[in-house]
């Protein structure tokens, strides 16, 4: 009985679960959250339309996944402890055969975390997700621990965590503008459509790292962000840079049908990898290697931050790459 | 230059604004936030979508204003003072002609309500709002001062806020299905698109009231949210009910044409009225009053609550009223 499905008992049957840190959950006119003493509170909106952010045949499933990990993937940028989230949900109909597995996907992640559903809308229209995600960041002795943009300073190394560009490779792929092997596509699929935001590496982070970003939309793009905000320019190194993406590390997958600039242009611009891009002065490179096994994630240094501003992009031999790189803009 | 507005742009034009109570606002990867000492946080989340809760003509302006109305009024429900919101946005384009409006209304009553904008999102899309909003509610010795719907006892009076009836009247009226006076119209419009959420009578009724809810669905449809947490039931008076709906109250306005049942079906079941229904002992008619004076909220006293299940209307010769009403429903 679908069509009979209203509001609330769709609510109640995918949506609503045991409150354990909210001292009130779903199913008043507000939840209420009591921040732990210490701590202040990181908050983060992001909204995911149907053709813009994913397909209309994505698999439910790894979409409530998604929808949830790019807003913790915010959190993770500010060195915050997710704590909970609300969703408001549009749908064209009241269809069980998705709600179940999007509620499922998007629960099983919010488990992993520790992440509780406190709230939220549902209404129906076109295909819209919108999630907003709050952490806990600790406050010591006056001052917030959360990772902000502003941070880095001339001689800070430049690090992101894990691949990047192997989610942009996918969409290409599903658009049909390239052919991967199957099992190339697979798992740069598995990047495109379930990131892993990088929770504990930016809680590992705090007081380790002078600036972090999370690459939404491109390494450049997002790069820039912490340039602006800190006032400090940026030299990456592209030999290094290239060796990010994941599916071309096997001759036999990618490598034979995209060039290396397509490669570089996809690890630099190609947006959707949910990395943390941050910067540490060079003094501590021990704490972050140190964060990085505490968080089991690897890193790579791509490069330091100048006093002089701008981006400059240098390959093995100091020479500079002058070609241009567009970021990925939702309004562009 | 529309096309060439990217979103970074469009948010640091109409969206940014200097932070106050909030540590950190809009541009970093989230808004940093830190709740009074003795506080708990209330959240709520509304999405609004064109064609369900809007009409594609709206004016801007009064879209902006609605879309927070309707998180404040969850805010109000709840007693909690409002604090910050964040917005996440799809458009289908970047159009200055109706973003400077919209984000003028909206920034107009957050300013009214001391509610900062601290972050969200935009994207291109459907055109939907998602707005999420956090409020403040005392904590006292241990015990959260937040209103719930959990707490309406037998021989509690019910209470409404303001009019009910009048935002259906002018949506009837603007879908065509009734034709008001012009001065009628403008009336009722006001309270379709211009809700006043009632944030001070929250507050003021904090202590006072047993249980509350904000009237977005309709009047019986929102008090059975109460009656089914609180496992109680009501009678409510129609003759008194009728006497809410503000457009027919001058004879040569409305009343010539909407027959008094279509009169009683708006008030009861109208929806998007935005105001409060509430519980309270009748030991505390004193302190409603006292609250509504302080709150300058007018209130009516509508009906009581019973021990026995189910929600009963009664006329005002004490006869049960048995036609039914249907609460709006965004899956119904």
């Amino acid at each position: 009985m679908l069509s009979a499905m209203g509001e609330f008992d769709l609510i109640a049957r995918y949506f609503t679960r045991p409150t354990r840190r909210a001292a009130l959950g779903v199913g008043d006119d507000c939840a209420l959250l009591l921040p732990a003493p210490g701590t202040q509170l990181a908050i983060s909106s992001d909204m995911l339309v149907q053709g813009r952010h994913f397909f209309a045949d994505v698999d439910p499933f790894t979409l409530g996944h998604k929808a949830l990990a790019v807003n913790l993937s915010d959190l993770a940028a500010c060195g915050a402890q997710p704590l909970a989230f609300t969703l408001a949900l549009a749908l064209p109909q009241a269809d069980e055969a998705w709600l179940a597995p999007f509620s499922r996907g998007l629960l099983a992640l919010a488990d992993a975390h520790g992440c509780e559903l406190v709230g939220g809308d549902t209404t129906q229209g076109p295909l819209n997700i919108c999630i907003t995600v709050f952490g806990e960041v600790p406050v010591v002795q006056g001052k917030s621990q959360a990772l902000l943009r502003s941070g880095a300073r001339a001689g800070d190394d430049i690090y992101v965590s894990g691949t990047l560009g192997d989610a942009r490779l996918a969409l290409e792929a599903l658009r049909g503008t390239l052919t991967l092997p199957a099992a190339a596509l697979a798992q740069a699929r598995r990047r495109l459509e379930q990131p892993t935001p990088r929770v504990a590496l930016g809680q590992a982070l705090r007081g380790v790292a002078s600036a972090a970003i999370d690459v939404s939309d491109g390494l450049l793009g997002d790069l820039r962000h912490i340039l602006r905000a800190s006032a400090v320019g940026a030299t990456l190194n592209t030999s290094v840079a290239i060796t990010l993406i994941a599916a071309c590390a096997r001759p036999d997958w990618a490598t034979a049908i995209i060039s290396s600039e397509k490669q570089l242009d996809y690890v630099l611009a190609g947006g959707d990898d949910y990395e943390l891009a941050f910067t540490a002065p060079a003094s501590a490179r021990q704490a972050v290697q140190a964060a990085a096994r505490q968080a089991d994630t690897p890193l790579t240094r791509i490069g330091h931050i100048d006093a002089e501003a701008g981006l400059r992009l240098m390959d093995a031999a100091g020479k500079a790459v002058t070609r241009s790189f567009s970021s990925f803009d939702h309004f562009a």
